[in-house]
């Protein structure tokens, strides 16, 4: 290959390091093998990945050592989470190529440099202020003059690290709940429905867009994710749009999701769409890809991190995803009666308050949108 | 649970054995993972199941230790590959449950068995003599008075251990090419069309069937086979009644395929179709139900053998699916850029010559079949 030219697709037999072995993990390591890839996972502790991939490495992520050694098993590393450190992605990135890169991790890790970094690019998120003391939270109380919610900068999944505050609330006693970090406050917004955009880039910054799905969360957690949203087309197309400029800032190779508010038709179109956060890797609200399309998000993560050429994210059938968390998961005899329902179990032992433990799909001839 | 009751499903997190180590091994421990079920293979030597299974045994099919030390750490067992040695099955049996059983190996490995056992069920097969002498060759040649086929009773697949003869031919040397083993000569039917019967059956004995593909052979490889077969829906019905009761007849635990010759509308409808063998395995002809269908002929083998409900056989869409065999797989790169093909690669190292590689399935809009 010369100079310039993008780098060959990983053939057939190669191995696919991942960090993490979750039930994205999992799914990544599945959907690797229908390409013929093999999967290796690094992880702190074994999990649901570790039972269909064809290694495991246990080790701590500050384990240089163990990093490397385990770099040498691989032709390329990946990570299910957002929250796996930095300095390990970087220093594998030095023996193998490691997509998405450290960069999409670290500003997704933090989400003061998260807001700050979409804001650079011109798409609209809620008012938010850095928050180092209680003083600052009293200011951007006064400023906002409307409910907020305070957010760790750091380590928040699932509506984790995070609560509402009111302007007249206690700051001190917020200061405190929150542990005294480094944290930030952003301002409510009232919004209509939740959208996210499911992109994936190519490792030559081709990009291809799933069907926006609609998402509605309990305590944090998402429930369910429905395709088609029935959001107004050219809202989609711009939902698509922010996705695909977020992907392209980070110069960032594989799925990228990005959880976004819909406001309403009565706004300017520019001002309908509001962002919250983005996920570094393959996210829940596109699991329903695995049944309702012919590449899923897990296998267009995998060729986009191999090198291959995107597969087709168009959509056969309608879906609806939804999630079985914690004892949910106990009703599988009765879902795997439904003949209407496409199960998804992830093999995790302990059926754990707020764990998700599996997921369900439900197909439908597809409308017209 | 008392008696005369079915069965408890196992739970997700239990271990599904499977004896061999191919891409049909390999694809049922894909579907298995999506149950929360795990899967361990035992086999002569490594091969496409081993990457994504938690667990590989080698040994030999006749070492009955290593069989026993196999089964205390599955919950059941199913296999990949009719060439299974009965013995093995049956030593495992003894100690955990075989699905589907020793008696549908016994009766698939011998085509002699398994003409008569068709034939004792009233279905039509191809009129048959057994093979014992060169002399019996020419007994059954006169009979016939038309072009036969000379087939092995044992190992044969893919084509191999069979070849035509006609009357005149030199017998003995027939003979001799068939090694001089016990043989059956049938005489050759000339048929319109292949058709395949893809069953699966419960521990209850709940019967579920997939549309029938219709199936193109290639130097006795398949090649293609598409879903809808465009065949008189009378004809399919009775193709799947016939696949039931093979199934229902050896009391079968999981997913059966029946090879049929169809003979064409001009017959008597009870005459039109033709066994020709079957398959106690999930089968090359319903690949494309991983793709087209919600449940997977894999998903739903896994099912029926662990004593869950059938999930359902519906199809969404329309499909064609391809072999690749042998070097055809080399192609992967245009393959993987081809928008309109779900690609599928079994990890072989080596592309031999008449090796299965590799498949792809085309998916269409569901039309009226």
């Amino acid at each position: 290959m010369g100079e310039g030219c993008p780098p060959a697709p990983l053939p057939p037999g190669s191995t696919i390091g991942v960090l993490g072995s979750g039930q994205l993990g999992r799914m990544l390591a599945l959907a690797a093998a229908r390409l013929g890839l093999k999967t290796h996972v690094f992880s702190t502790e074994t999990g649901p990945a570790c039972d269909v991939a064809a290694r495991t490495m246990l080790g701590a992520f500050d384990d240089l050592p163990a990093l490397a050694a385990f770099a040498r098993t691989v032709d390329v590393v990946t990570y299910e989470s957002e929250n796996i450190e930095v300095e390990a992605a970087r220093h594998l990135a030095r023996l193998v190529p490691v997509r998405p890169g450290a960069r999409a991790l670290e500003v997704a890790q933090d989400r003061l440099i998260e807001k700050q970094f979409i804001a650079s690019l011109s798409i609209p998120v809620a008012p938010f202020r850095p928050v180092g003391a209680a003083e600052d939270i009293s200011a951007a109380l006064a400023n906002f003059a409307a409910s907020s919610i305070l957010k760790t900068r750091r380590l928040g999944y699932d509506g984790k690290g995070q609560f509402g505050i009111d302007p007249g609330d206690d700051v001190s006693a917020a200061w405190q709940r929150i542990g005294a970090l480094p944290a930030v406050i952003e301002k409510r917004i009232p919004f209509l429905r939740e959208v996210s955009a499911l992109v994936v880039r190519s490792v030559t910054g081709e990009l291809a867009y799933y069907d926006c799905p609609l998402n509605t969360h309990e305590h944090g957690i998402l429930r369910r994710s429905v395709v088609p949203s029935r959001l107004p087309a050219d809202d989609l197309a711009r939902a698509q749009k922010i996705g695909g400029a977020i992907a392209a800032a980070l110069d960032y190779v594989g799925v990228l999701a990005v959880e976004m508010f819909y406001l309403g038709r009565k706004l300017q179109p520019a001002a309908r769409l509001l962002v919250n956060e983005f996920a570094p890797r393959v996210h829940n609200s596109g699991h329903w890809t695995i049944d309702a399309c012919a590449v899923s998000q897990f296998e267009n993560h995998i060729r986009a991190i191999a090198g291959w050429p995107l597969g087709s994210t168009e959509r056969h059938s309608d879906a609806e995803m939804i999630n079985l968390i914690g004892r949910q998961a106990c009703e599988w005899p009765r879902l795997a009666a439904d003949q209407g329902a496409v199960l998804h179990l992830y093999g995790k032992r302990e059926a754990r308050e707020g764990r998700k433990m599996g997921h369900l799909t439900r197909l439908f001839a597809k409308g017209d949108g």
